[in-house]
């Protein structure tokens, strides 16, 4: 072999090693809830309709990252496209409260700075998370709830609806049934189950890798159907169901946010990143898999680092999840094993 | 010498260390504010008043230690007695939000079994320390925001109060100048200052060791003068002003909660001692005097670990403050150095 052709062969061969790296290089993921999402009970044209959604929310904030947008815009329009379905228990598919109300919680972090925001409690803004962001940006607080967050949401000129938009008839029979059997219900929740524990969990989330090498994190709910006594989850809690830091990874959580807050996930995640050195894989499994199932903690989280590792645990029967590569290729997935 | 002598000699050198080893070991520790505290601006007749109430907050908690009551009982116990006094940002001294109400957070956190409870922007409940238990013991959630809380507070028959029961003037005339001055303040605050930045912080918090080995941590503040839209701090959030856990800590935190928030301070403390080996005193000193003042964030902490080992870190000129061993000896303090 002459030296030009072991150059060239080489050549061929860091080449071909970059593309495949960047192949697998995530630049987003995103989830749409864990819970008891079983096969027997979808549709082909259900099951079609979540691939379609999870798809259409990556191609939003990868269509952002492409342009040389932030990892905060990214996640911010793929969560927009979620809260804008009513496949998802967040903005438009929100659950009802006992009270018969939606009442959604967000928040958002920057990896980069981390900065953070996030409101709790919210009935009119037609986007949470876009709230959470403003919450972030515009005021010198990290998070609001109640009337005051919708207060701060209309000066600063975000959109309110009607309580009409977040009608569902789907979450109001729901809601009916859950009350009628006086019960807490999490989202994508299966009426048939009879035993007393939420079986079913909720939530919107994604975390994002940009050009500069940033990532962030953020998370949009509608909460449990019949939940009462303004309960807020982990969804809106810095550390427990949200964080971001460059230092370790990106982290949305989904799924039984009681546990969630006790164990400050996102946060545990990240600690096991950043002092036990353990990848991205390992501390995201070790937490969902191992200390959630031993916490009795149903749920899932979707973990990105700045090098564009991912890893999607969930130790339900399914999570709606998804990333796209930096070349885009996409991947969707409802059931384990997809 | 004989071999009687030698061993008694050794007997008394044993019995003088477990003694010593005793003496140094801390079950309680509380805080009452970090801020701007300088002696200058203080009276020996409010210095004495400051430790006067702290030293009964550490005779509250150390008597339920004392009877065998656990960690969770007798961090209750000095923190209902912070919050019943007008000299703390808690409960009956809580200062005026931007409406000329006064709207309060509290955490507790059991370290043996990672249990939490916390309420936020509660208006009437007379020991907010005591919803966030409920909270824990009494429902199936971690936080209940708003009127939703005070719901749940009363339905367990906590005792609710006017709002004239919080009005304090001193309080009342600090938010009349915040408001003036359109900003926003933490408790302790200086009204001569004149920069922008809240200068002072408040809250109240405890940690406590009982006899079982178990560590708690609870956390209750009424927030910052003239804060607006519904502002929740670190100290109802588990793990940013919160945390407790066996295996490494119980945190309380008092400062700017949104660093506090942004930083999940408490579970970083933890996850130091836990994931690097850190001390108590390494752990938490790393966060609140290098980490936060690299940030701009304000504040201070209280550390107890399950073996006695306590820190009281704050970055700012004062922060009331105290602990008690397990031979019932007490220190308080204000200032650095004391």
């Amino acid at each position: 072999m002459n030296d030009s052709l072991r150059l060239l062969i080489i050549f061929i061969f860091f080449n071909s090693a970059i593309a495949m790296s960047q192949n697998d290089k995530i630049v987003l993921a995103i989830h749409g809830g864990a819970g008891t999402i079983l096969k027997k009970n979808m549709t082909p044209e259900k099951e079609k309709a979540y691939h379609d959604k999870l798809t259409e929310a990556l191609k939003a904030g990868y269509a952002v990252l492409q342009k040389g947008g932030t990892s905060l815009d990214a996640v911010e329009a793929a969560i927009v496209v979620m809260e804008d379905s009513p496949l998802f228990n967040a903005g438009k598919g929100s659950v009802f409260n006992s009270d018969g109300k939606n009442e959604m919680d967000a928040a958002i972090m920057d990896g980069s700075n981390l900065k953070a925001g996030a409101v709790a409690g919210v009935h009119t803004i037609k986007n949470p998370v876009k709230a959470a962001r403003a919450v972030m940006e515009k005021s010198e607080h990290v998070m609001l709830i109640g009337e005051g967050a919708e207060k701060f949401a209309k000066e600063k000129s975000l959109e309110i609806v009607e309580p009409s938009y977040f009608y569902d008839d789907h979450r109001y029979q729901q809601y009916l049934k859950a009350k009628e059997k006086n019960k807490i219900e999490m989202d994508h929740t299966d009426s048939v189950k009879t035993k007393s524990k939420p079986d079913k969990h909720g939530t919107v989330g994604a975390v994002a890798l940009d050009n500069y090498g940033n990532i962030s994190a953020a998370t949009s709910t509608g909460g449990m159907t019949n939940k009462k006594y303004g309960r807020v989850g982990d969804a809106p809690i810095i550390g427990a169901g949200t964080y971001a830091n460059n230092k370790s990874c990106a982290v949305s959580c989904t799924g039984h946010g009681e546990f969630f807050i006790r164990a400050v996930v996102a946060h545990e995640i990240s600690s096991l990143i950043e002092y036990k050195n353990l990848s991205v894989k390992e501390a995201a499994e070790k937490v969902i898999l191992e200390k959630m199932v031993k916490m009795g903690g149903e749920g899932g989280a979707i973990v990105l680092d700045k090098n564009g590792n991912v890893s999607l645990p969930f130790n339900t029967e399914g999570m709606y999840r998804g990333y796209i590569t930096i070349d885009g290729k996409i991947y969707t997935g409802i059931y384990k094993g997809d």
